[in-house]
This record gives C-alpha cells, sequence and structure tokens, in this order.
C-alpha cells in the first residue's frame, strides 16, 4: 500500500527534500579575497562536472564587475569578477550562500550587505562563510547562539563583531546546523569540501578532492594557524 | 675608485638586475580553471599589500570578460573575469606570466594563445605554468630540454603535447631555469609560494603562506597524487 502511493508521487515531490541542493549564490563587494572566493567555487565548478543541474549567482550591490583592491592599502594588483544579479533583486529560490571574507569586510558602510545576509539566511538551505566573511555574518546577528571560527590573523576583530557567538579557535572549519563557517582564506576549501561531502557524498568529494590535487584536511581541528597567531577561544556573552 | 664609481651610479640601474619582478600577466581562455588562476592571484595579492608596486594585466584573445564554463561539458556553474590586455597588445615589458590550465586547453583552435607564448616567453624573466597549462606551454615549444609537471589526473594527455620534455611525475611543481610548472589546480600555490620564496625571499612568503592559511608543502617530491592518478616519468625522445 506505502508503495503505490509513493509510486504515485511525481518524482520531483518524492525526492525534494532530500535532494542535494542545485541554486548557489556568492556574495561580492569591494576588496573581497580572491582565494576566499574561487576556492569554495573551484570546488563547485569541478563538481558541477558530473552535477551538472548547478547554478551560480554572483550578487553584489551594483551589476558592475566587483574588484579585490581594496581602496586603501595602496596596491594596484587586482581583478574584477563579472557580477549577475544585485542584492535588491536576488535570484528566487536561493539554497546555499557563499560569503568570502577580504579587506572590504572593515569598510566604513556595510550596511547593504549585512542586510542582505539577515534577510536571506532564513530561506536558504546552507550557509557558507569564509574568513572575514563571519564578521559580516555575525554582525547578520544570524551566528548568534552558534559556534563559528574566522580568520586567524584577525581573530581579534573577528570575534568582536559578534559577542553572542562561540568562537572557536582552534578549527579550520565549524559545522553549527545548517552553517559552515571556515577560518582564513585556504581553509575555505577544506570546509567546501566537508559541505559536499555531508551534502552530496563522501565519493563525489573524492573525486573533487582528488580532481584539484588538494591536499585535504580532513579532521576540523588540525588549525596550526590559531597557534601561530595565538587565538583562543571566544565564549558569547550572556 | 669602484666606490665612487658606483656613487655615480643612478641607483635604480645598480639595483635593477637584482630587483624582483614587479609586471606580472596572466593569460585566460575560455574555460580556464578557477584555482589554477586564483590560487597563484591569491597569493600574488597578498604579497602586493606589502610589495606596493606589483602590476598584473590580464590577457586574452578579445578585452570582453572570459568564463571558467565549457563549451561542451554541460555545466552551467561559471565565472567571468574582466580582461585588460588582448594577447596581440600585451603591455610593455611583461616581467612574470602565469599560464593557467582547464578544460579550455583542449579547445581545437589555440594558435593564438601558444603563438603569444611562444613570443613573449623569451623576454620574461620567469613563467610559472600551471596544471594543463603546462600543454599549452609545451605546444609552444617553451618547455623542449627541459623538465617539467603537470596535471596528474590529464598526465597521458599533457605529457603528448610536448615530446621533447622531460616529465615528471612525483613532483608537486617543478624549477627549470625561470620556469615554475605546476602540477593539477591546488600544486599552483605551493608552486608560487616558491617561486615568492626564491624571488622576493623566505621571510616575505611565509608572511603570506600564514596570512593565507595555507597548510603548505615545501618538498615538491611530497606528491600523493602521482600514486592516486599512476602518473609515471615521460622522457624525451631522442
Amino acid at each position: 500500500m506505502l508503495f503505490l502511493v509513493l509510486s504515485l508521487l511525481p518524482l520531483s515531490i518524492l525526492a525534494s527534500p532530500l535532494a542535494p541542493p542545485t541554486k548557489y549564490g556568492v556574495l561580492l563587494f569591494t576588496a573581497f579575497q580572491a582565494l576566499d572566493v574561487f576556492g569554495p567555487l573551484d570546488v563547485l565548478n569541478t563538481l558541477s562536472f558530473t552535477e551538472k543541474n548547478l547554478t551560480l549567482s554572483i550578487l553584489s550591490r551594483e551589476l558592475s564587475p566587483v574588484s579585490t583592491l581594496p581602496l586603501t592599502m595602496g596596491t594596484k594588483f587586482g581583478q574584477s569578477v563579472v557580477t549577475t544579479h544585485t542584492l535588491s533583486s536576488p535570484p528566487p529560490d536561493l539554497e546555499v550562500l557563499i560569503v568570502p571574507g577580504g579587506a572590504g569586510t572593515r569598510a566604513p558602510d556595510l550596511s547593504a550587505e549585512i542586510e542582505f545576509i539577515r534577510n536571506i539566511y532564513p530561506s536558504l538551505r546552507y550557509l557558507v562563510s569564509v574568513c572575514t566573511g563571519n564578521a559580516l555574518v555575525a554582525r547578520a546577528g544570524v551566528l548568534d547562539g552558534r559556534k563559528a571560527t574566522g580568520n586567524k590573523k584577525a581573530w581579534s576583530w573577528v570575534t568582536q563583531q559578534g559577542n553572542k557567538t562561540h568562537w572557536v579557535a582552534k578549527a579550520r572549519w565549524v559545522v553549527d546546523g545548517n552553517i559552515w563557517s571556515t577560518s582564513g582564506v585556504s581553509s575555505a576549501v577544506d570546509g567546501t569540501l566537508n559541505f559536499v561531502e555531508k551534502v552530496y557524498g563522501e565519493g563525489i568529494a573524492r573525486d573533487v578532492e582528488i580532481g584539484i590535487e588538494w591536499t585535504r584536511i580532513r579532521d576540523p581541528s588540525q588549525d596550526e594557524f590559531a597557534d601561530i597567531w595565538g587565538a583562543k577561544d571566544v565564549l558569547p556573552l550572556e
């Protein structure tokens, strides 16, 4: 009888609660850190060679390309990435959002980015938050009551951006509920591969890992950089 | 007397033979691998926070943005990067060229890219060649008589693109003269950090490495992927 009922249901409805996500977005802002973005995206680009239904929206305040160049640090060496959507017109049904870090997370006005994260989070299935991007997610209130990590060189600053979060120092990444927060820059690849493993399966994550020749850290507590930068856990204020 | 002569020379002339390079370029083509580009560039972006005179040209056939999306693999998940120069109008005095790999290295017509590499190499100070990008560099004749490595998953194809090269299988990267050739994708970061160490100094490379939280492989022969993909050395024909 159960078999009969199930077999009458459209396959898409039957499968949808368990199907892995397909609709990804990445938030860009001036002076994002390139590898915070293209570490996770290279994992997902490679995943998309087999999971061909994945889509990516590249979101920023305006539709013009967004540059890695900080406005204040004197460097002239940067790259610009084409965007697809503004923060005020995101695609419907975004399932996964990636929030990178970078020097731009210290810009004086990030209200549009923080509002966007606050407003879209409740409708997401997953959030991947990288490096100093965790400061933006914390300021949006999304890390309140959660465990999270972030960039170790900027640890004291990052952890001051959210006083209701348990900031875990010795962590390459932290998973709390549907949020993968990662440490600095390169750690985003280990965090994203862990996300792919949990959501798409171990074999698929392994295929990506060896395809991109990533010497993967599988234990999230294996983090030499917490010691190098002297980062300690910061507990939430009551 | 020698002191007198030296002290009369402009400092720029005196220093120039030993000064590290400042003028970088990266070659883009449709379906480049994102991390092949943004691994090295994130190292150099970070380096440029202290080495503020670095510049980057982003070169491709046309000035329009270049996409990671392969034309033939069915994926819809990609990103586009803004370019600054065409291959027919490169900046004068380019010192370092980065050549990435990716599915686009198997496109039917890469004559413009191969010609560009062949023509510009003699005037470069250094070349960093990544992943299947080594196939393009080999086809340009630049790896003739040299040792090099390349992507391990695509090893048999890469090594067929240059039969005058000693292809070293168990190598995260290979340095031969002024060419750093790296294995697949992620290995480009280890190769580029080695380049930064040799050219700018160990302390500077270390600062970049711990800033981007890269768990660095320092021994170029530490390459688990040669075994995983069954890659063996390929000697030059003679």
